[in-house]
C-alpha cells in the first residue's frame, strides 16, 4: 500500500478530502434531530458547493436535493455519508457509476456492533478496492479543514489554526475540538478515522503532512495495527513538520483496554515508543499538553540553546518555572553586564535583576517591555518565559503588560521563542488573548511554559 | 514559640482572627482607587461591626468613621491595616492603648524594600512582641474566611467551600484565587502570610489546623525558614486533616531562586522533602494540582483498597484513565459474576461489560445509573471513576448522565468515592456543575481524576 502512494496521489487525497469543491451529502436532512441536518448546516458555512441527497425532500436548507448522487448535473469530489449502514454498499455502487473516488463515512453500525456489521464492512471494503473508491470511515465523527472553512461533522467549529489533529477516537476527537473552542487554540486540519476500513491512522498522517497549511501534526493513537506502516509514515510526516503523539494504552493494563477496545495488538506499545523515538517525534502524557505543546511549535521558533531568561511579577512564578525547566536540560541565563546595567537603569530599585527577572507587582507595561527587551537582546539568552501572576493592579489596565511584551519582541527583532504565562483566571484572559492574537503562545501555569519550551528545546536539539 | 501555643491559644487566635465580630479598618478609604476601599467594599458583606479609621473622611461608604483607633466606643478583635508603613509603629501604640491584641498588616514597605524598611519592621515586631500584639503580615494580601464571608483582603471572594489555603506568596495566592472561582471549587479560609514577621507559616498552619469548617489544608510553600517548627506544625495539622502541599525551589536552580527572593534557606528543601514523608502529607506538582487533589479529599472518603472501576462513553478516556491509575498503584477491579451478569441484562449489547465498562456514545442517564450502582455494589470495587468523554448525543440533556451518577450513588448506599470525568469544554459544565454540587469531584481530563484518586489512595494507605 504504501509505497503506491507517492507525493502525487497524497496531494491528490488531500486535495479531494480536504480540499473539496463540490461535495455531495447523503443522507442531508431538514429535521434538526438528524446529523444529516447538522452535517448540512457546517457545510453551508464553507464556499463550496453542495449537493444535498435526500430520499424524502426536495430541498434541504434551501439548497437543491437529489434523490440519487447519480442525478447529480456535476463532477463530484468527495461523498459524506450518513445514511444506515445497510444502504452503503449499493450506494457506493452508485459512486462508481457517477465516477465518484471519494467518500467519508460517518454511519455507525459496522465492525464496531459485531459479526454482522463486521460483514457489512468486509463487503464495504472490496468494493471501493474494486472500484478504486478511497474513503474515510466509517463510524467516524468526520473530518474538517479550517482553511477554507470546510466542516464536514456533526460537531461545532473549531477556531482556525496551524494545527492538524488526527485522532483515532471519535469522541476524544470532538471533545478535544470542544475544549480548543473554549481554550482558543485552533485548528487548520481535524480528522477522525473510525473503524479505517479503507484510509487508515498511518495513510491520513502522510496526507496531511503534505499540506502547505498544516505547521504542527497532533496526534491521538491508541493502537498502531501495522508498527511497519506507522513507522514509515510518521518518518515521512516528520520530516515535513513537528509530530505530537499522545499514546493510550502505554501501561500493561492500558494495553489491555486498547485491545479490548480497539482489536489492536497488545505489543504494539513497544513498536509504538521506537516509532517516537526514531523519527524525533514529540510525545506528552494528557490531552491539553497534545494542543499546549503543539501551539509553542505552531506559534515560536525553535530555541538554539539551552539559556532561558524569565520575567515575572511575583517571585514565586519564577520560582515554579526554572523549577519546571530543569526537568527538560534548560537552565537560566547569566545575563551579560550590559543588560544587567540596562536592568538597573530602567527597572525600579527593589526589583529583582538577575534572572528571573522579577518587576514586582506594581511592574508596568513599560517594566514588562523594558525587561523583555533587554532579555532578548542578551546574547547569552536563547528563549524568554514571561510570567503575569496578576495582571491587574491599581490603575492598570489588563492587556498593558501583554502589550509590553508584544513591542519588546516586535522591537528586538530577535527571532528567539518567547513564551508567556497569564495566571488568575477570567482576569487573564484579555492579556492572553492579545498575545495569542500575535503569536506568543500563553499558558494559565508555570509549569506547563515551561514544559512547551523544554520539548521544543528537545526536539531542536534532536533535529 | 510553638510550645507555648497550646489548642487554647491556637482557638483563641483562630477565633479572633478568622471569626472576628468587632473588625477595625484602619485606612478605610471613599475613593475607589484605594485598597482601603476594596476592603471595605469586601468587609462589608460579612455580618460583622466595622469601625473604619480615616484621618479624612467622616463617613466611609455609610459607615460612621472614626480618626483613630483610640476613638472607638466598643471593644475590637481585629485590626486591618492599610495605611503607609511608616505610620503603623504608632499605630501599634495605640492598639495596645485601645487593648486591641490581633492585627492584619497589608501595607508594604518593610524588609522587602531594603535596609530602611527591615528597620521598619524589626521595630514593629519589637513593639508588638512588647504589648502582647499578635499579627500577620505585613505585605500581605490579607485574610478570608468564606464560613462567616468574612474578606479581610482587597481581592474578589472565592466560593464558599472546605478547602482551607494558606499561601506563601500573595500574587500566587491572588492569582489561584481568581482560578479557583472560574474553576468553581470553593475555598473555606484563604491566609497570605506576606513577610511573616510575626505570625509565621507554620503558626498559621497550626491555628487552621483547628478549624471545624476545614477538610483540607492546602500549602503553596516557597522556603521554610525553620525546619522543625514546620515539621511541627505540619505534623499537628496532619493528624487532624489531609495537608496537601506544593512546594516551589524543588531543583537546585529553583531553590536558589527561592533564597533570592525570600531569603530562606537554600538548603530547606531537604528538610521539607523529609516533612512531607514523615507527617504523611500529600505532595502536588502545580497549583491546579493543589487544589484538583485538595478537592477529591474535601469531597470524597478514601478507598479502602487499589480496585476500581472505570464507566466511560468512549473507549479512550477508559484507557487514558487506566495508564495513569497505574502509576499510583492502582488497578482495574475484575468483576463478580453477579455483577457481570447485571451489566449484561442492563446495557446494550455492544457495550463493553468488562472494566473499563464502555457505555458508548449512546449510553444515557439509565446506562450512567445502572453501570455506576452495579460497580460501586460489587465487593470487588473499591472505589469508581466516571467519564463522560461527550455528554451530548442526539436528544440529551446536558446533565443527564450525571443525573444518573449521582442517582446511582445515593441508591447504592456505599461509601465507596466516586470521582467523575466530564470532557469537551464548555458543553461539560452543566455536569461538572451539577456532580460538584452533590459533592463528586469532576474534573477535565481523565489523567487528573485518576491522579486525585491515586494520591487519596497512597494517603489511605500511608494513614
Amino acid at each position: 500500500m504504501i509505497n503506491l502512494l507517492n507525493k502525487t496521489n497524497l496531494i491528490n487525497l488531500l486535495e479531494k478530502f480536504f480540499y473539496p469543491k463540490k461535495v455531495a451529502l447523503v443522507g442531508a436532512s431538514n429535521n434538526p434531530e438528524k446529523f444529516g441536518y447538522t452535517i448540512m448546516k457546517n457545510l453551508q458555512k464553507a464556499e463550496i458547493t453542495i449537493y444535498p441527497i435526500s430520499r424524502s425532500d426536495d430541498e434541504i436548507l434551501g439548497v437543491k436535493a437529489y434523490k440519487s448522487v447519480l442525478d447529480i448535473p456535476d463532477d463530484i469530489d468527495l461523498a459524506i455519508i450518513i445514511i444506515p449502514a445497510k444502504y452503503i454498499p449499493d450506494l457506493f455502487e452508485d459512486l462508481h457509476k457517477k465516477n465518484i473516488h471519494h467518500a467519508v463515512v460517518l454511519s455507525g453500525g459496522f465492525s464496531e456492533i459485531g459479526e454482522e456489521g463486521e460483514k457489512l464492512e468486509n463487503s464495504l471494503k472490496e468494493i471501493a478496492k474494486k472500484y478504486n473508491i478511497r474513503f474515510i470511515g466509517p463510524n467516524c465523527v468526520g473530518i474538517i479543514n479550517k482553511t477554507i472553512n470546510f466542516n464536514g461533522t456533526f460537531i461545532m467549529d473549531p477556531d482556525k489554526g496551524d494545527i492538524s489533529f488526527i485522532s483515532q477516537s471519535g469522541a476524544l476527537g470532538a471533545a478535544s475540538v470542544y475544549w480548543l473552542r473554549e481554550r482558543g487554540i485552533g485548528l487548520s486540519k481535524f480528522a477522525s478515522i473510525g473503524n479505517s476500513t479503507d484510509i487508515g491512522f498511518s495513510e491520513l498522517l502522510k496526507i496531511i503532512s503534505e499540506d502547505k497549511h498544516t505547521k504542527v501534526i497532533a496526534l491521538y493513537v491508541e493502537g498502531v495495527k501495522d508498527g511497519r506502516e506507522f513507522m514509515d509514515a510518521a518518518k515521512y510526516a516528520s520530516e515535513k513538520k513537528p509530530l505530537v503523539i499522545l499514546k493510550a494504552g502505554k501501561s500493561p493494563e492500558g494495553a489491555k483496554a486498547v485491545s479490548s477496545h480497539t482489536g489492536s495488538l497488545a505489543g504494539s506499545h513497544k513498536i509504538f515508543e521506537a516509532v517516537i523515538k526514531q523519527v524525533g517525534a514529540i510525545e506528552v502524557d494528557n490531552l491539553y499538553d497534545l494542543f499546549n505543546v503543539s501551539l509553542g511549535f505552531a506559534f515560536q521558533n525553535l530555541p538554539k540553546g539551552n539559556k532561558v531568561a524569565i520575567i515575572t511579577n511575583a517571585g514565586g512564578a519564577g520560582v515554579l518555572t526554572t523549577d519546571e525547566l530543569s526537568k527538560y536540560g534548560l537552565t537560566l541565563a547569566t545575563f551579560t553586564q550590559e543588560s544587567r546595567k540596562k536592568l538597573d537603569e530602567t527597572l525600579i530599585p527593589i526589583a529583582s535583576k538577575s534572572n528571573p527577572i522579577d518587576v514586582i507587582a506594581s511592574g508596568n507595561k513599560k517594566d514588562y517591555y523594558n525587561a523583555t527587551k533587554i532579555a532578548l537582546e542578551d546574547k547569552n539568552v536563547d528563549a524568554v518565559i514571561v510570567c503575569c501572576v496578576v495582571p491587574t493592579f491599581m490603575g492598570m489596565t489588563r492587556t498593558e503588560h501583554a502589550e509590553g511584551v508584544y513591542e519588546a519582541i516586535k522591537d528586538s527583532k530577535t527571532e528567539k521563542p518567547v513564551i508567556a504565562v497569564w495566571m488568575a483566571g477570567e482576569i487573564a484572559k484579555p492579556g492572553t488573548e492579545f498575545l495569542e492574537q500575535h503569536r506568543i503562545p500563553t499558558y494559565n501555569d508555570p509549569q506547563t511554559a515551561a514544559k512547551v519550551l523544554g520539548l521544543m528545546y528537545q526536539y531542536a536539539k534532536r533535529k
